[in-house]
């Protein structure tokens, strides 16, 4: 039996999300365990379920809250959901709340594994063939070390691995030119590193420009570059759908080529929806932390369940920390 | 008269692209000269026109030539063509040659411009309206101070100005977050440098997603993330149109929809290929210095070559020696 620790309170649309989410979730999971944490009155549907428990929280982090903040906000469901994790030993928790405020608290209250300095947040996108790959660090961390660096390496190959089920990921580092020797001072340093090392998977730098081609399994980078590479690929995908909606509707010609082309094109969104599957993962501390975005439809949020079911029982967290050892 | 030299050797597909582009450039330029540096047997169409001058070259640099090669290749049309300026006092120089020798070459021979310590490569992109806006730095420098992200700011304003004639330049720095405390720490510094100096039109931090939207004429970056961020907007916007392309291919109707709607879709396609115009500029040295893409076709050289005039009739160098200058 696994537990699963939801924070039903960092929805923007409200606990309702949270509360349908979970009522699918254990419809299909009955290994799951789910400690709700929330207002007692807007979980009232989950009361009377089989494999709920609910822990009723009289406040609900504020989505603007920094660190001090977070740390303080001992009453919010959020707080208590990450708390619960470390006092009980529950699996993993998953919250759609301030992504500042659940990483301080993810990070401070679960401490990082033995062998990884920093956590990173690990998310999934789609390449050109709808094939996902991992990247991390996508924001956890504005400064990154080569150490660091080849840290996120070994979580992400292991993640490819374990949950994934990618057999031999293609581990490539983020930088602005192919060539070992281009990079940052750190990634330069992690390039030299994983040579060194021998890191099996490792294949060397890749281009930005490279990277919708999708020869990568997981994508390695500082947090800082990282979610400028994430976001930027979110918006142009976003900008350039938008822009084939405005030529459809141009004029009549091409309102009746779109009803011809539709099929095609509904084939495409699904395939780029893809990168909201799960939100983002934080690897590297001693729990699983998933976070979903704050804007998650119930579809959104229950496939966020999904990813934190399949890395609890791909036992993705021991693996890790087997690994790392392993590397040290 | 204003004089230019043009590398006419670096072209993936030959010095013909050039020889073409000077042609079509001379015809709409009466006030132009241009100084063609090249292997004379491949430059004899240029040969009898006016306003050409023709500099014979033994060697072309090769696209792969990292900075020490580049400074002993001599006798290449790159190398000559920038010495040029340097020596002649010519206004301008553009190559399709490899971007790091070009870069070395420009900024250690031409030196950079007095209260700037670092040249930028900038470029522009369009937005979700097909507006342009200017980047920079979009891949000379790895590391970036804040002090040097603030005289980017500087050299991008006055170029939004004079050359693109953007009345009130809005500034953003590029981040992983809108607010002020949000980014590496050399962006934080500029954030804060930017605030206490009143730079006119500094708006503040901008994220990856919110570039699209466009509400940045100015959007200053250290080369690294800079450069990321180039590749990736490219990259997947490249891949939107493909994945829109094989939407079409998908069956007979999608076909027939493509028949309908395509005049929307080349709007779409011409907007896009915006981000190709000009290649990118190397501001903040003493000249102007133009880079085309190696893959140009002679339609991407001659608009090159445009940007070029326009930055040079603008004044854009003084302009930008006298707005630094203005601010130390």
């Amino acid at each position: 039996m696994y537990t699963i620790a939801v924070d039903c309170m960092g929805s923007d649309r409200g606990s309702v999300i949270c509360v349908e989410s979970i009522k699918t979730f254990l419809k299909r999971h009955s290994d799951c365990k789910i400690v709700a944490y929330g207002k007692k009155e807007e979980l009232v549907e989950l009361e009377n379920l089989e494999n709920v428990e609910i822990v009723d929280c009289s406040e609900v982090m504020s989505m603007t809250a920094g660190a001090i903040e977070a740390m303080r906000a001992r009453n919010t469901s959020m707080y208590k959901s990450i708390v619960g994790v470390k006092d009980n030993g529950y699996d993993g928790v998953i919250s759609a709340g301030g992504t500042a405020a659940f990483l301080t608290l993810a990070t401070v209250k679960l401490k990082t594994i033995e062998g990884i300095d920093r956590a990173a947040l690990v998310t999934l996108l789609p390449n050109q063939d709808g094939k996902l790959f991992t990247v991390l660090d996508v924001g956890a961390n504005v400064e990154t070390t080569s150490e660091q660096l080849v840290q996120f390496a070994q979580m992400g190959r292991i993640y490819s691995q374990k949950v994934l089920g990618v057999k031999e990921p293609k581990v490539y580092l983020l930088s602005n030119g192919a060539e070992d020797e281009k990079g940052s001072p750190e990634v330069k340093g992690a390039n030299k590193l994983l040579r060194e090392m021998n890191m099996p998977g490792f294949m060397g730098n890749i281009e930005g420009k490279e990277v919708v081609k999708g020869d990568q399994d997981v994508l390695v980078t500082g947090g800082y570059a990282g979610n400028i590479f994430l976001k930027t690929y979110e918006g142009v995908a976003k900008m350039m759908s938008n822009l084939i909606k405005r030529s459809f509707k141009k004029n009549l010609f091409t309102k009746i080529g779109y009803l011809f082309a539709k099929k095609g094109f509904d084939d495409l969104s699904a395939q780029m929806k893809n990168e909201k599957v799960g939100g983002a993962m934080l690897l590297g501390v001693n729990g699983v932390v998933v976070k979903s975005h704050g804007g998650s439809s119930t579809k959104d949020f229950t496939s966020a369940m999904e990813v934190i079911y399949q890395i609890v029982k791909a036992d993705a967290l021991n693996q890790i920390k087997e690994g790392v050892k392993e590397n040290a």
